[in-house]
């Protein structure tokens, strides 16, 4: 593993959309390249949720395991390392065992719960939690307040976990809502990321758009924020070839009506989004049927951590290469 | 480990009071000796404790661990081939670690914390896990209301935990009071337990006299059955040869002002006992100075199963003697 380079990319600060495992490594890469002050790394908590009273965010701790070096590389998800002890006699108990928590996993899951039960917020314990663990790039859940994921599906509509863990995605999607949103407000530090005088860009990493960025989406106060910005916002497409990467996004998408591409998630972005970096496997794809903001294409699949840092210094260039040309465009019309 | 043999006692039923180790080692060995209808093991809840959001009962689970053959035969207490990832990560985190929590301890106390807060007694809890584990007899918390032990030293007040675990029993003991217990009620099973007519004798467990069977009797309720018992109470000293086989018990008996002795104990008991079991090592001192009740004196040291079954016939084999002695009083005297 190379230590971080923050020397070799334009200036200005980032703000990245988050959700699990493969938005991770996006995150992943840009805190390599952007020094901490550089970088807001804004997290899905839509699929929050409590477990055994205890209060579980899974793409919060994916995000720090991936950011701390902590992660399991085998799964993207949970601690390197982990033991298993808890579940073995937890099962024994006969209490409910079909969400997997890890030994160390747990001690995130209790020392969380405590703390908000003392009243701290989630941005606090999630501040808290990266001090401890020497992460010094900022990890802001989008809201201290509740949004729960519920999937309407032909087998009745289900919490977010109930229908990706315990049913394993395997019902058919109808509709996907964030029970909470409309009312929640962002946390502080993702609005004062999105107000900062140095803000150069919004980076959407490749999560699932429906499950991982549409409950960002989904407050208002937080989609209020993007629709005013003065910065592009460069999303990476989670589609590669027609199929996800990971997990249910092309199965949801055709269960949605929507053909799994490209195009598709730019088209589900619609007039949030400036440009959008895709994979070299969609590039003939995208030249027969070009999207309507400027398109690049790359190595987008991360399998090593030399493809997340190349990945994040890509789409910080494709945010650069759009400010430039939106700069000339003023300069040009004569803008004041 | 031999089977259970419940062929070779008297006839009857027992209610043992029970702290933590040292009890659960007699308790061990009356559930090899009696059928389980036989045996009611009642145990001190005044070392619980609310730690990190979770409801840690100390003794009841030592008791479980005992009774289940899942018990750390190197300490008493927690479970054999236990790992300890969640501690580990929890003081990475910087959260209390003073209080040591096994990752499958841990199992124990977030069920049982999840089930209390979802609306189940600490008595059906028990119960339940007593089932899952396959314990036959009948363990039950002394109260299902909370009582908490609070130690008065020379550096103030503090919870039973804070003292005994964090502190190391260092602290000078001034008093000791039960948070609680004046207005708790026993729980059911140990009224029903005491108020069976096939009951032969309650058995008192060599357990610290002041920490783990002084909670229980300062439960108004729960005084009250035993004083109006009509078969004999039979104490188990936990003290052998002027010391304590374990813990703190004859450094509070000191501290007290109270000489560290098996008389000591009885007077502890006062008219609550009718019979005293102590170990051969203090014979001598017991034939110089008599107690006002029967006594018996045997190996009382627990090192292996065979001793804990041998002390559990010994002690029965005590209760049915004063029994019989008082059946023939009754019968000699007249009585109706």
């Amino acid at each position: 593993m190379s230590g971080p380079d923050h020397t070799d990319t334009p200036s200005g600060s980032y703000v990245a959309l988050c959700g699990g495992v493969g938005g991770a490594k996006l995150a992943y890469g840009l805190a390599q390249v952007l020094s901490p002050g550089r970088l807001t790394i804004v997290v899905n908590t839509g699929d929050d949720f409590e477990h055994l009273g205890l209060h579980i965010s899974p793409d919060i701790d994916t995000v720090i395991y991936t950011l701390s070096g902590l992660a399991n590389p085998e799964t993207g998800w949970g601690r390197a390392g982990e033991t298993w002890t808890f579940m073995r006699v937890l099962s024994d108990l006969g209490e409910p065992d079909w969400f997997q928590l890890g030994d160390g996993d747990l001690a995130m899951h209790v020392a969380r719960t405590h703390r908000l039960r003392a009243g701290e917020s989630l941005s606090e314990v999630c501040a808290h939690v990266c001090q401890r663990l020497g992460i010094d790039h900022a990890v802001v859940p989008m809201s201290d307040d509740p949004v729960r994921t519920m999937v309407s599906t032909d087998e009745g509509r289900l919490a977010f976990q109930d229908y990706f863990v315990r049913r394993k995605s395997g019902p058919a999607v109808s509709e996907i809502t964030f029970e909470g949103a409309h009312v929640a407000q962002p946390a502080p530090g993702v609005l004062a990321a999105l107000a900062h005088d140095d803000l150069a860009g919004i980076i959407v990493c490749p999560s699932n758009p429906y499950l991982s960025v549409d409950p960002l989406l989904a407050i208002p106060g937080l989609r209020a924020a993007l629709e005013a910005r003065r910065v592009p916002l460069v999303a990476v497409s989670p589609i590669v070839g027609g199929a996800a990467i990971k997990g249910p996004t092309a199965k949801i998408m055709r269960e949605l009506g929507v053909a799994p591409s490209v195009g598709s998630v730019a088209e589900h972005y619609g007039a949030l989004l400036d440009g959008m970096v895709a994979d070299d496997a969609d590039a003939q794809a995208l030249k027969d049927a070009p999207l309507a903001v400027p398109t690049w294409t790359t190595g987008s699949v991360m399998t090593s951590e030399r493809d997340r840092i190349e990945l994040a210094r890509f789409v910080i260039g494709c945010c650069h290469q759009l400010a430039r040309a939106a700069n000339a465009d003023r300069h040009a019309g004569g803008a004041v």
